[in-house]
């Protein structure tokens, strides 16, 4: 059985993203009790509670980050945590990789001692390299191309505030329950226009195989446009045309920041030089002059009057201003927050059980059955994955 | 309820640093048997005993450290252990603080994945605006001012050591009972005369605060005096008036080490070039003439014959010879050990459990009481804190 | 009680040795099953299944290491996170050892505030010293005259292929009874000829002190023969010598690789440039012509037509060609796994139970035997420690 990656949201379908989308609200729910002070007495109710699941005891998970970090770094490790296991954060300077190794090598040898790789190098190509020769699971951190967990983050937080965006709220779900129906958990949204104003890098890549695909429309603004100097490399327009993203007016590409923000209810940007492109700040701040999220330009590009604003940070100044960075339609850091859960949902769901369906379960079990095996019947009743594994390792 | 926070032992009152003592020598006593070589009769013996707090299961507390340190990060990263939790190491190439991200957004950033900050910066400014910032506890574990976890380590090693300075040694507590009273575990001190010759630096500013107020005198000589170069600052000083420490010659200062050490129980020295004053070495060097703390110094300037050694490490030959540094005058080793069970002590009840006083349990009680609630009634026979929490992780 | 230390194979007698790889498969027998992922059928079964021993719970390993690692380090951690405990990485910009501190002097900080010390030092003396000053087992990670623990892992390598050489295949013990006779889950290896060409480096060192106390017989290549500028340091030959490994034809030394590898099962290389000697690479690739591991060379030199291929990684192009490194003879990437389960025996050994024998509980109840106490006879029915120290955790 070869190991499950994650290197892009494109190489998921829009069920497997949902579930995702949902396994992140249902494990930040069920481990919140558990932070809390202890000796409180909202800590006293969560025993109660069960355990998040323990997927990862025992378990290691290296992070090889060629690239400074904050929030993956943090929210990996502390999700790990949660889940029972170990994240091993080697940067360039720890290891041998690419110093003295090769990555055919490294990811070898390290996929022989721990039980995923989350790796956050340079070039994409680098990534898939360790997958490939990875016999455990391999998830991007980020790349030259792709981000696929802050896409995750980001879709969390907007729907977790579908409030903000009309949805009427919904009930919140009874989290104590032993089965927690998903879909209960998680606030539908309505579609939604969502305005990238910057540099195309990694952040929009993924949002450009995401967004169209879970009914958003997506306007974007890139000095020069979808095929100049700041617009998308092929490799990553590819996978835009092949899932079809950019059929239906899915995606509107001009040069306008102004422009990009029409009717835009949720309006997002990066930084302008991402690391590694620091020789060229000079060029950069003059290409990108006008694209500074600001009241002012969204007022006058016609923006929904209740846009929010949405930064994968760290922020600088030049991208969005102060006002409303810190102002009340900023959701920058629920955003960050969130980068927590949705990585503790990845680590949990393809290092932990590598099965990003949910449905292992299910499956060996009919597969089971026409093999007419006794011991499917045996677990019959057994209930869903999470609750064993917790199970097991309480007694 | 915004959380507490630790950024100088001015800021606690008498029964609260007693409290972190007593509870320093608690868990010390707990935790000492699970650390023996496993399959010993002595680690049998051991598993009649009870966990020590697990206030930091699932938690994560980040060490943002921008200097390099040995004895406060294992300190903080062995506690953290043993509670249950685990600290995530982050120096000053790790993240993107103070490089690309401002404290405001660290802290609020690393307060939404982590349970509390550790931080080691330079600028004691720094340490106030994590503080300001951050929804979780932040420790203060280095600064430009201030040093309150190594003053808490060598308040315990001389409580500990009770004994050298006449007092009769108490009969040990029975620390396996289900209830320890900590007054019964921490032996009294008689009021002592500690002396500390050298630089006016952030370990001496938080005995200025303390120790006068736990009844022990001051006798400090630096280079040019209080009021001279070497002298505390003016914010350092600010907090000793107001605490009323310079009161009943609680503090006397002057410029001369052997004035200093008279009638001297203890004599305690530090580095006279803290991290960032390298380029100053030259000078300091010179001023520092005759503050080497030998046994002719103690013996010329009328010290207690029978004077005790501290110091923080790590430790240069400059500021004491090899025959005070190595011999039996020396509390050196004992008082670094005590970093980590002071440490624990402030993580448990400060990172782990926001409760300084040791007291929320009553205190939640009779909140609810007068507030008619029948939960109240339901948990009156509950144990305190620390055994609540244990069983709930060991079950 | 002073602590046992691990600094080189050549401390250890036969049976020790032959322990810790027992215990290495008998470790690895029991962990596999914890670390599938979960919620599958496979797990599920693994839970009816015992915990590996968890002699680190609650404990701290300090990983000391001056120099850059991959497979040393995350085996540690690794190894450290499946006994329960924390291995706590401190590279050279981490901690003040060499910078401002003695190793006295944080041998006993460390020593204070730790369970162990697993140090990646430079020159041998470095790692003596910490264990002459460590207050707990310190273990050798890599020096310059030894690597122990590498040499357990090749051990473990060619007797888990003893089928390879010619053995007939034993019957898989079954490690999920109470109790496991060691000696039936590690297969026996035939008399065995092992070449070595390259440069007499910490790896050749312990083989040197190693393998022919387990009747396999030696055949070395280096420029310039023993005696030559790529020969063994005094200090390793004298422990050769010592322990008789060149008596009985035990070790060839030469000059010429194809004549070392004449009738070898396996042949073992090495980097020709060691961390730090950087300056001499010229040199070396000059002196170091025709040692290249290749087919040719081997049949050229007459090594057994099965023989088989080792590394300890990184490898290099120069040292050995694609052909034979990624081929069919190749163990390097079973030998780089292995490195995980020996360190993890040494761990829970050496620094979990101080008892690289094996035989603690048998030794402390003849002890008390002999003292006629009452609670040897009460403890009598226990099982061999590892159960004890699992029954403990898991209640």
């Amino acid at each position: 059985m070869s190991p499950p990656h994650l290197l892009t949201l494109a190489d998921l379908s829009v069920p497997q993203i949902k579930r995702l989308l949902t396994h992140s609200v249902y494990l930040k729910h069920t481990t919140a009790p558990w932070l809390v002070p202890h000796g409180s007495l909202s800590f006293k109710r969560a025993n109660a509670l069960r355990l998040p699941s323990q997927s990862l005891f025992s378990k290691s998970v290296a992070l090889l980050f060629s690239k400074r970090s904050t929030r993956t770094r943090i929210a990996a490790e502390t999700s790990a945590t949660i889940l029972g296991g170990r994240a091993l954060f080697l940067g360039k300077e720890d290891i041998q990789l690419g110093v003295n190794e090769s990555p055919r090598d490294t990811a070898r040898v390290i996929g022989g001692m721990c039980q995923g790789i989350f790796a956050r190098v340079g070039d994409h190509s680098e990534v898939e390299e360790l997958a490939q020769h990875s016999p455990v699971p391999v998830v991007n951190a980020l790349s030259s191309l792709w981000h696929p967990t802050q896409i995750l983050a980001d879709l969390l937080t907007l729907h977790e505030n579908a409030a903000l965006f009309g949805e009427s709220p919904s009930t919140p779900a009874d989290t104590s329950r032993r089965r927690v129906a998903y879909k209960d958990i998680l606030p539908e949204l309505p579609p939604l226009t969502v305005a990238y104003v910057g540099d195309s890098a990694n952040v929009l890549h993924d949002m450009l195989v995401t967004f169209p695909r879970l009914g958003h429309k997506l306007r974007v603004a890139t000095p020069g446009g979808r095929e100049g100097r700041y617009g998308p490399p092929t490799a990553v327009w590819d996978r835009v045309v092949e899932l079809e993203c950019d059929k239906n007016d899915g995606i509107w590409w001009g040069t306008d920041p102004k422009e990009a923000v029409q009717g835009a209810d949720v309006v997002v940007t990066d930084t302008w030089i991402s690391m590694g492109q620091e020789a060229e700040a000079a060029q950069r701040y003059q290409d990108f002059q006008g694209f500074q999220v600001t009241e002012e330009l969204c007022r006058e590009g016609g923006a929904n009057p209740e846009w929010k604003f949405m930064h994968c940070l760290p922020r600088k100044q030049n991208e969005v201003d102060d006002e409303v960075f810190y102002g009340p339609r900023s959701l920058v850091f629920p955003e960050a927050d969130n980068r927590k859960w949705t990585i503790m949902a990845v680590f949990d769901t393809v290092i932990g059980k590598w099965d990003i369906d949910g449905d292992r379960w299910a499956r060996e079990r009919l597969q089971q059955s026409t093999e007419g095996a006794e011991t499917a019947k045996e677990s019959a009743s057994e209930p869903e994955s999470d609750s064993v594994s917790q199970k097991q390792t309480k007694e």
